[in-house]
């Protein structure tokens, strides 16, 4: 049994919810460090108009007693402001699938008569529950030093470069920009795209990169295909709305040079410990990660409902129409950092409540400092030689 | 309950086991149809020495009577003929991990006292038994008139273009290729590139394209994270040894256009079918197959181990070291395709069972022609609108 | 995939949520059938006082429009009245574990510092959501003809026999009965053991039974271990708090008899039908359920909280010390009929989902007509013998 | 992640498979460990003719390197002696089903035109590779001083009792014992019960118990009802063939009793430690493991294939006829402590292994030593009182 999250709610009903499984006890939980994150997903150039109509905020309804975890499961709620101005009102059925979307798939999939139950559950308003989940799996993490954090590295066709700044860095400059851009430069380029996209009444996707800092070694498995860290965080990543694409480091660009230039030297650091000499493999060797920075890379596909009309078929009718608008954002890049850090946060939790046992933080931490010592003194040259075996 | 394998066995160990559980009753099945696969996975420019050594077969242990599927666990085996030479011989300790494998991160989760289970477990020799489940598999989606094929788009920076070459053309072509390549232009130019760099003691990666055609639309679902069709077959594709990027249709290149050039717009077609007027989404939308075909990019990245011996550090005598070469591929790109091939099967099996329910071919294939018959009828155009609704 | 559910909430929270995953499109659903069973886990001779304090009603935040499943997440949340009075409260610190409770192995496994949030959580207030996940699965069995009732057997040492009664008039009868058995002789025996144990200062516990009627051939298998209906249905049952025993049919008792008179002889019936000559099977051959009704028996403890002290540490004092009363029931057993109801008809539901595949009823329905006359042809007797091979 | 196993194979097909998946590595093994466990389910008065045919013996093609676990799935085989016997003969079709067996249910859950699939499959051949898992795992939780055993209770109407006789004891004793019932006078009229039932062409069942000592408290959960440890050991005892009902602890009997007559008090041992003054809970309390011995019940009902015939129908001729012979036992209970002990270990490992997480050997016993010296010092009495919070 391991960590799990379900999530349940429409775009416009009640509430959202989501009830996360198998956290330990005893890791004390601020409701405003979910606000915190919520807040994160609704900001952003780009960002389309019903954010200003959404200021979410999460209930914690279980799993929480004088503000510590219980090990029982917790229940997070965010009530839909928007969803008293839909109660009783007659809304309109929607007949003319917008390529792209959930709409006409969901309709085939469940024998809609209206395909307003499509967009209500498919909405990429679901992954504010991910985004609450998420901030509680950072959170558990943040225990153990590990940090995970993103950026948004490509909008349209600008494509930011970084050099060598540090992770860390990038993810603080990134906050301070409204397009979650660590570098000021790109970040205006961005921004100008996007305000051109707008007047064009179009959209625009992007490229996003999510880093797990601080991950000890041994996380995931080469023992079941199901257990390799690679294939459980590409699941989390592109089970997000509008995310079509998923490498782990720059695996296509690796996929074009020769292995000698790709692998990552192991040499002699201080201490007998050991260094890489680079960080191509995004930090997982062999479905396991090895110590380095996790480095994910992540596709969003532009939003498809576009001001412009697009071509479709009105089902009611049977005769070609253009879409209708739906109210919907032009960029809702900078605004997925949050959602996709929470799923990286969600995978290596799980993992590391795997790695380490236990029931509450009391007995986790003393086997993660030995987790931690294990690693440093195994790689101790003690003039002995045999560096890793206890 | 659903479809789920899992299999056991190392590179030089006495065999390979799968267990592929949840198949219908009523399957025939030969096992030469597993051999099939079995022998493309052994054929390719660019294969190492052991392909020589290996021919592998197919034992079916369990699951079968009168050759048909029982509805029972089908249990296969492959005998590795190399397991005989290496019984009994005192191999040596593997002390310098090599860069890029599991050899590290294996012994720093599991505290092996040498390398060797770590390349032993997570050798790409298991792909055998994902090749002999995609089999099965791809040979129960045949039931229903669904073909999943595969080919090599790209060999390290050679990116071949087939316009618009239907993709059973495609696999036709890939299939007389010894890269697996359509195009037998760019296949030349590949395989000139691969002896170039096994003269240059190196390896190259690739990318490979698996598409399944067919797939009804319904399949996967927007209701649940890990529901979503995106998700489970980059899971699964990203579980392969080797494989660190996958992309649903282009899904990098779309990142950077403007969302009005992206979706693919709907229209009507002869007898009130819609039509699908392009192919960018992967056909996929909201996580449900929309029944185009459903096209999928991975990365490979090259091979590890190189004949040029690359920086590590000896881990018994703690100081830094070349590392051994282990016999393998220079470019194992070609091979790989009946691997992705049967990973994409295995997934779309699974969904294919939970559309149509039911424990035998006989239960399941009405309910096929009833869910085909339903499509077409849904969308025919009577005259009096409704178009898919009952 | 497929039919899942979580519940979450303590039992003096905000509210208690349970999400239920997997249910069809299509699903007409009054919240007036939840309440009716919520209000049915309220009544009994036997109930202690909370129950007056509890009018149990759910709110369905998710899954739901126009009154009909979406296919999407059901969301469930019965908010706790009683938590007003307790918010802000300074509850006391409890340090003396009751025997037979989860106070002290919560503690130990969770490392509390009080005995309170074992008590939260492990409470059976959490079989609220059981009860309301459980009524919706009936109501979506009852769109099959597939029943689910219970009523009391035993409580105490009082056992009730009711000859051949059949089953849904005992369900109507129990209905009828504040200690929900159907015979009114035993009843009143019940109703006095029941007074005098309260007088005692004591508790009781009892036996149960829950039967399923209409149930198709065909559930479960026996291809896996997990697999087995009896397997699922004893896991669900015994997952009930207080729960400690389970038996298909009379199986202990079968267990004393030789087997020619346990087994249930095939015979035919008019229109070439198979009669069955009993049903000590419970409904149950080969992990797989045979069409007969299904019949699970069910020992509850007695409640381990007594008015009467019993012996424990207060492990604050570390001295030996008496349990202090907890509110609680006298006799729960009455109370718990639609909560093991509701815990079978999950699993029944799960598996007619993977029976018949789909995601809405109307994909559904006809495929259940077809099993059924499937299995009514299949038997006919057409003078050429071949009974039920297609 | 967690541990999982799966078998496959058919009753006379080539070989039986399990994989067993989620084992630390570091775990030493020896195949006779597994044999050994494999005769005691060869072994017993009541055995039919078949176990003179099969001396099982398990081969290990996966999961070992250097007779050590390398946290690979573990592989396990045993060839089906009987199967050459089988091979190529025209084995006769079989169409009438015996009632008790999974012929009738098989053929119309699988839609078999012969039912001889059902019985190769649904035999209770298939737990040869319960008890081989169930070697190993019992062998795991050996290594933390755990130990799981089991004997018979009652065969057919002849009930033993066994007074205060420690478990340890009866274990030993069973041993030694054919019957596998630890009292010699009982064991006398067991054996005799057989005898006569064999005279008499009939079969019979039983009750076993298996017993789990040394296991820690904490294992099992009250958060969420699939993670209760009556429920997961409920479904892996009711998940045997023939295995039709189960008890933690004297369930049944304690159903009966008025609530203060069934807890067990809690007092001061020696050294501050707590001291159980019964176990009438079976070892779990609030669906966790309390520390004291856990005791299932388990019934097993007769052999339904009897020498005397049964009534039933050949499906073939459409007429009534009596059930055909198929070689079989006449009292499997004996045979059937290894099985359920296996059945035990397997989720008792699962748990343990939850607990204390890692990924070998080495990892887990300073936890586990943790663990155990946690438990003692919590409940140290020093004066200050606070038992056992840190």
């Amino acid at each position: 049994m391991s960590l799990r999250f379900v999530t349940a709610g429409e775009s416009h009903g009640p509430a959202l919810t989501a009830i996360l499984e198998g956290l330990p006890a005893g890791l004390a939980l601020d409701v405003e460090l979910i606000n915190r994150d919520l807040a994160r997903r609704q900001q952003g150039v780009g960002t389309g108009p019903r954010m200003k109509i959404e200021t979410d905020r999460a209930n914690i309804m279980g799993g929480l007693m004088d503000g510590q975890t219980t090990g029982g499961p917790l229940s997070l709620q965010v009530v839909n402001a928007d969803h008293n101005k839909w109660k009783g009102k007659q809304v309109e059925t929607m007949t003319a699938p917008r390529p792209g979307h959930a709409d006409l798939t969901g309709a085939l999939k469940y024998g809609y008569h209206d395909l307003r139950p499509s967009l209500e559950r498919a909405s990429a308003r679901e992954t504010t529950m991910r985004v609450a989940v998420g901030a509680v799996c950072k959170h558990f993490l943040s225990q153990f030093g590990i940090r995970v954090g993103g950026y948004v590295r490509a909008i349209g066709e600008i494509t930011a470069e970084f050099g060598n700044l540090p992770y860390e860095k990038r993810f603080a400059l990134a906050e301070g920009s409204d397009v979650r851009c660590p570098d000021e430069n790109y970040a205006n380029q961005m921004r100008a795209r996007i305000q051109e996209i707008i007047q064009g009444k179009d959209t625009l996707g992007g490229i996003l990169e999510v880093v797990a800092i601080g991950v000890p070694a041994g996380l995931g498995s080469f023992s079941q295909w199901d257990r390799r860290l690679e294939s459980r965080l590409a699941a989390a990543l592109m089970s997000v709305q509008a995310m079509k694409g998923v490498e782990v480091g720059p695996a296509f660009e690796n996929a074009g040079m020769p292995g000698t230039h790709v692998q990552d030297g192991i040499s002699l650091g201080s201490k007998g410990s050991l260094v890489r000499m680079g960080n191509r493999a995004g930090g997982i060797e062999g479905g396991i990660s090895n110590g380095e920075p996790i480095v994910l890379r992540v596709a969003m596909k532009p939003i498809a409902t576009t001001l412009t009309p697009q071509k479709t078929v009105d089902l009611h009718t049977g005769a070609g129409a253009p879409t209708q608008y739906e109210r919907s954002d032009f960029c809702p890049v900078p605004r997925a950092v949050p959602i996709l850090e929470g799923m990286v946060a969600f995978v290596l939790a799980d993992e590391l409540i795997a790695k380490l046992g236990g029931d509450s933080l009391i007995e986790m931490k003393p086997r993660f400092d030995q987790l931690r010592k294990m690693r440093v003194q195994d790689f101790d040259l003690d003039g002995k030689a045999h560096l890793f075996w206890p």
